[in-house]
């Protein structure tokens, strides 16, 4: 049985304030669970439903077994039928070296849109995000969710966009905009930050003084825009064919 | 003031049983009712936060001013600043003619993945969406506030996929999966259907026999998948570039 203790625990990784106190956070869901065990990820405890105990006979991490309601209620997610994990966070304010190819996120405040752009990266082979310090929380559960597992392969730093693109001359900058060069004919170079906009405001003006290079989406329609995980798809799978 | 029964009929918009009986639906928030006004769809009466109504002096269509707090009660959304608009539905059972490219989904069940797609096809000009029967809604309020206005321009229609497909060879039968020609090389035929598979299953045995030509995105890295929107935007960019 969990005690109150760990009860308690979980409840408080719903949270932001809860995850930075403990240094933990939660996996949830079968795919996530199965990626976290077979990653460098410390994993503390399970909690699965008894249904799948068979599974878990060889484990060497401490595990739980409940009812699927048992867990729900401990989940974020609406239903939980498979379990949680609790997961060590690791602190990554820096990331070196810097690849040749980084994603940039500016103010990006969705957790779906955010766990989405990075399952977008680990399908085309980026391996580092950097993140506005206002950008969403990479270890918020809805984010880990979205990943779909991918979350264990993408880094994610937040920053100070501007001096980090200041202090990092190595790079071009690049940026989506809506009046840019039209992505189809565009050739990346070789060192290269990509930065996409938040989903309400683009790329901020401090930022966007920065940007060396805009490129865009071509349209073909009437849409006014899309949203920040479809084009980053889309500019990743160009990146690569390019 | 909205009456009793206004106030009842909106609260029914709220579940698909409620917007069936009515032939309503809700569209919530400035973008889409900005973008509902200027449509061929009727709007029955509109509920607009006090703060905005110097916007709606000219309109003719019935409106309503509430504060804030008292839209969001009657809202599907968690806040909702702007108002909402009861609109008319359409009825359309049936798209004649049928365009040379149309957009197929097979169980999609998720209404942002839904109203994402609808916003990515009006990007990329397909008016035309036709969804297996268990696919998710097009009135679900989750699915118009994801399209953010696109819904006005991209019909959807709901069939039984395996005689619709059936009884159109006009077009070519193209499907997205994890093993087939690379998206890259693809040359699109000139009267398609492009089918996409549901979030979890993928597209069913009974409708992927159907299929002509399987298409794959290429992978470079190792996520497992992709989301089936973003998916839909990589294709369709494909197609208008090819």
């Amino acid at each position: 049985m969990l005690t109150n203790k760990q009860i308690k625990l979980i409840n408080s990784l719903h949270s932001k304030k809860g995850r930075l106190e403990n240094e933990l956070f939660l996996v949830e869901g079968e795919k996530g669970i199965q990626e976290v065990l077979d990653s460098s990820y410390e994993v503390e405890f399970l909690v699965i439903n008894v249904d799948f105990q068979h599974l878990f006979s060889a484990t060497s991490v401490p595990t739980f077994f409940l009812s699927k309601d048992e867990i729900t209620k401990l989940s974020t997610l609406t239903i939980n039928q498979y379990g949680l994990a609790v997961v060590r966070s690791k602190s990554s304010n820096e990331i070196t070296p810097l690849d040749d190819v980084v994603l940039i996120l500016d103010g990006v405040r969705d957790p779906g849109n955010l766990g989405t752009i990075i399952r977008i990266c680990d399908w085309y082979g980026i391996k580092q995000i950097v993140c506005s310090n206002d950008s969403t929380e990479f270890y918020n559960p809805k984010v880990i969710s979205a990943t779909m597992g991918s979350f264990k392969r993408v880094e994610c730093m937040y920053v100070d966009l501007q001096d980090f693109l200041l202090s990092n001359p190595s790079h071009s900058i690049i940026g989506a905009d809506l009046a840019g060069e039209n992505l189809h004919h565009y050739q990346f170079p070789q060192k290269v930050f990509i930065v996409m906009g938040s989903e309400s405001h683009g790329i901020r003006p401090e930022v966007s003084k920065l940007i060396q290079q805009r490129i865009t989406i071509p349209r073909f329609g009437e849409a006014e825009s899309l949203n920040v995980a479809i084009s980053t798809g889309i500019i990743l799978d160009h990146f690569r064919r390019s």
